[in-house]
């Protein structure tokens, strides 16, 4: 019997969408206002999501203690309350879109996560946009 | 690496759930207090997804705010402040349930979502009632 | 101790928003597409609070379930599936605007909250739009 | 066309989470605060979906209304301001975690749904946690 | 300038309502399925609102990390996943209504609210159900 | 008869909060990680509410299509995608803490809200924090 367990967290970020590649035209036009050179933000929603087999002992697919431990010190810990492109090392080199951060999240937890288990990642970057990753 | 792409979009409409080709019996007895024939009414929320390679040039699988034009042009324009029975060609002949309008919306906006990636429409009746369809 | 109990409830109905006295122009310039006369609907939400002392015995300001039933009875039998400029007579010569539909659910629920005790109804037409009346 | 129709319920009950074979000390380090004797509880929020074809005829997958009813006389009425322990037999040898809770929910609702069609059943123990089971 | 600061906050726990001093038939015939001897429960979500003037210096009007903490000490320590009856000595003679409850949480915290500041706390029982309450 | 007529809006914004004339060290003690000099951000939620007399002639308090406008003119357009401490003149000296960023939105809009009408802002900061201001 697979369920899926989820459980709910969040962090409040920074970020601005830009190649440094790109001249501020180029970026204007593709990423519009998210380019603001000085930042904007979000109260960004997260759904992490483990399917597993029910364990017949304890009746737990995962202990959701367990889960939101592994997001707070693999996620949480390093977004919340910080600027994306200058404060988080994966985003260097990286454009911080919705995208690319719920790909970053999946693979920060990943490991943490037996390999038995499917794991999916949903981020809300506002109520009305979200994103979905499950892996490859 | 596939990712979804989801955005959130509304309309508020009218409608009436009836054959014409049945008895107002026949039809009291299917649908219930939906059939009053001077309509009644519901805030559609819509959930479009998109799913797709994420660009690596800017980090996009589809830019939401093309994805959201698409939903104003082709539904929100359409159905937003409407009578789904009187107003709107496509339930001239076909009966407005939360299934067959998802349907429709789904057809109206997959010849403008590329062809190598999936399309998803959830359609909110009420917060308690909700229809996705995948296509094919 | 004065304490407010509140209760969610809903319907679903059809109206138009036009004065038969006005020109179609006039109407239209006023307002906008909620003049279709073919009519649009909503999911309307209701928050009905009433306001009293603690009955010592029971614990209870109202009983919630005495409550529910009153907006169910006066409330929602008449207004859920309805068209409510053709089915409801309060707006046979009353515009249903949010704010003219809130008084009317005030007026209707008053005479079975007691005396020493306040009601106020809030209205929600969408999730973005409410009105909130609290008597006179 | 397939299609998924969705319906959301509720019912608010009490449980603990421990086994009787295990001693309160070992209850306690699996469980935590899930393990008080004296037991706690939650508003279960439930999403029932059945993904099957249109009928040509009525437009529906299913009745909305048919599916709220089962889930009425099968889950509310035997969960509802229940003692998840002590009142449902189904737990009597059985912790209810969620994960228990929804293979149970799943399996009392399979026998009344048509077997051409799928069924998930979603259950929010919190608004923070939740679980999803689609049958094996 | 004076400004309300509100914070949300949550605790799950099992209840019953009944009186000791009432027979099991009057006891069920006030209190209906909330007088389950084996009690059921609730997901109790918390909304805790201080008013007072802005702090020139900091811009704040109460730290809502100071909020958050004095919620957490003296409420959900207290409250979470108990059994309000049993194991919650406020309501050995006190039925745990929501009424009953939430006047016990704002006594519980005003004390470490300035006197210069007005508290006011709502209490969701369930989504559809809440009290509020302001204080004498 | 006096209405309330409420409406959602919403803008995404980065601040930084701290005093220019303190040490980073007092910075940090009273402000915590939001005093993060590279900035964080929130998806800042607003419900904004006009209190007044139905116009018997059109039904309406105040047409939600013009306070929507108001709305979109006077704040979304100054403080969406921004970051509210370098791009808005308004907290060049002044902390942006949810407090003082209430009564800058409310300052704003009074001026174009009738005399007779009440005005009062409630400003999200994030879906568990929230600040009201209804003028003095």
């Amino acid at each position: 019997m697979r369920v899926t367990v989820s459980r709910k967290a969040h962090f409040n970020a920074a970020h601005r969408l830009y190649r440094k590649d790109w001249s501020m035209e180029k970026n204007d036009s593709v990423f519009g206002k998210c380019n603001n050179p000085n930042f904007h933000g979000h109260n960004y929603e997260l759904i992490v999501s483990v399917t597993g087999e029910i364990d017949a002992e304890t009746g737990y697919v995962i202990d959701v203690k367990i889960l939101s431990d592994l997001i707070k010190e693999h996620i949480e810990n390093s977004f919340d309350h910080k600027n994306l492109n200058v404060d988080v090392p994966d985003f260097t080199d990286l454009n911080p879109t919705a995208e690319n951060i719920v790909v970053v999240i999946w693979n920060k937890l990943r490991p943490f996560i037996k390999k038995a288990m499917e794991l999916e990642v949903v981020l809300y970057e506002t109520p009305r946009n979200f994103v979905t990753y499950k892996g490859d």
